[in-house]
């Protein structure tokens, strides 16, 4: 458990690195000709995010490098043989990569609003939409090549985001194809959330280590880190969706469920005799009450405790680090994943 | 022009290169978990097409390489300086590339029918068509990185690949803000159509120039056929879409006529005072009568100008290449463009 210290502190790492993530994406992705469809590619990184996956990048980098956090410039970061990498340009690439994601699945998901804003296809339209996507999945490329690395590891770095997008495609195709199946098991559940959210997460944890030049040891923890690390994030992301309200969420309260999203949460009260269909089903039952009866069948517990494990796990995975702040940060922020409230 | 023999053994070129193609797309893409994700992923490709783009692809490496047409494995393909190269991975990247934008740009222009069958959201669904897409977007840069080409290579062809990805999205962008629009000039059509289909046919060209190793000047030259070519290409498939009924095409004849896309075609006859869109929106004129029309005000004839123009200044570039059978192939290839039927 963090103390409220080190949360503070987490908090603060977070903040200071998201404030320059955001400053590196207008200038990898300036709005030009033809201007509505930059502007709608810019829409939802523009709308806010917490850059999460940029955090573990860059801190991860700091760490191997072995440097004091915040105290390097990104964009000429000290690689482990001396040369310098953009590192900043791989962190704004994997978060072009998760909203290209998101651009798409609110389209498949017919969802209207995300970040406390409307989604792109409902405030542009779905054809642009579909384009603003399949840009900013074009853009995360090029840009992962401008990190300077020397071009056997740019070339590593490029294979890894390319087979990532394949798996998260794959991921999202599970995960559209389990809405309104009861007969989901937990364990296919769990393959679902590291092909469409853990696999961007151990790629973000991964690529400092390939791009800096670490060793195949480092970079396999890292990965593993990573894969832990999201599908923690996606547990509570999951658990979020139940609890959390609306204006804090910026979407939907109880969105996943009533659209028969499968969870850890609702496969296992299903489990336990649970008809949570019938329950998301009938007009009578309000959504608090659905979570009480997830509650009362120990569903919202389960999905707590596996998050739990998945933190433990990932923390373990740290140690091929050295002992520096960055790791101790990362170890923080991976507690915070489990801890937050939005 | 050619003379029908030639375009006899143009014919037998495309045909014997589709057939390889055709066999290394399920090497390249074989149907996995989930399977209707991939199978949706290889309708289209399974569906036909004339694989132009692989085609001038493996005619340019054979030209480079000095070999006889046909002779030698693509798959491990001399390189200038010796080494081997995929040389076939590289044509299905980039037929997988152009793949992805037509399941995109079917769901953009709600068309139902390409290649004579239902197009990808239709056979399946929007969800499943956006995600196919997505998902041979990530697979054309996974198996360009498979080409074996050294690092520095693939990184360069990567990088043409993912910048040649962002001109199609914005040729697209514009493609689609012109409709209805009677105000758009030749100029900016020309630039549309280099961004949306010609960038791809100028990749195509001149990879095998970056993978095989040829020097910048050849890669140049190559780069600006392919340009030529694809705007001479897409000229004449406007040209098509007017001409050539709808069994050929595979697709409503007029179809781009009805839904307002502007054609060099159209705004040729637009600035000879012919009021297209008011002929489109009445009912009592035929198609037929429509296309005399434009005949009539010599738009026709200038649409096959401009594309016979390209067609001349394409096969200009090409004097770079050795005077070897590849390369009249390639000038053999660059006539059928404007002749073809379909």
């Amino acid at each position: 458990m963090t103390s409220s210290g080190a949360s503070d502190v987490v908090e603060d790492a977070i903040e200071s690195r998201r404030r320059l993530v955001n400053e590196a994406i207008p200038e990898e992705l300036p709005v030009r000709e033809p201007d509505r469809l930059w502007e709608a590619s810019r829409y939802l990184l523009d709308a806010g995010g917490k850059r999460l996956r940029p955090t573990v990048l860059l801190l991860v980098a700091e760490s191997l490098a072995d440097v004091e956090p915040g105290a390097t410039q990104y964009r000429s970061f000290p690689s482990l043989n001396g040369s310098r990498v953009d590192i900043m340009a791989a962190a704004v690439s994997v978060e072009i990569i998760q909203t290209f994601t998101l651009i798409h699945d609110d389209i498949m998901d017919a969802d209207s609003y995300r970040r406390g804003v409307k989604t792109v296809h409902e405030a542009y339209d779905l054809e642009t939409a579909i384009l603003a996507g399949d840009t900013l999945y074009a853009k995360s490329f090029e840009i992962m090549l401008e990190s300077g690395a020397p071009s056997v590891r740019a070339n590593r770095a490029i294979g890894l985001l390319a087979r990532t997008c394949t798996s998260i495609c794959e991921g999202q195709a599970l995960d559209v194809g389990f809405e309104g199946d009861p007969d989901v098991a937990t364990e296919a559940y769990l393959d679902m959330i590291e092909q469409k959210t853990a696999v961007l997460y151990a790629t973000s944890s991964s690529l400092p280590g390939i791009l800096l030049g670490a060793d195949n040891e480092t970079i396999d923890a890292l990965y593993s880190f990573g894969l832990d690390f999201g599908r923690a994030f996606q547990i509570k992301d999951d658990l979020l969706d139940l609890t959390a309200d609306t204006a804090t969420l910026g979407k939907d309260q109880g969105s996943d469920l009533l659209e028969g999203k499968r969870t850890v949460v609702t496969i296992h009260a299903q489990d336990q005799g649970l008809d949570v269909d019938e329950l998301v089903a009938d007009p009578d039952v309000s959504l608090e009450e659905i979570v009480v009866a997830l509650d009362d069948v120990g569903s919202l517990d389960f999905a707590n405790s596996l998050a739990a494990e998945y933190v433990t796990s990932a923390k373990e995975q740290l140690e091929i680090l050295e002992a520096n702040e960055a790791r101790m940060l990362l170890a923080d922020l991976t507690d915070y994943v489990i801890e937050r409230e939005y």
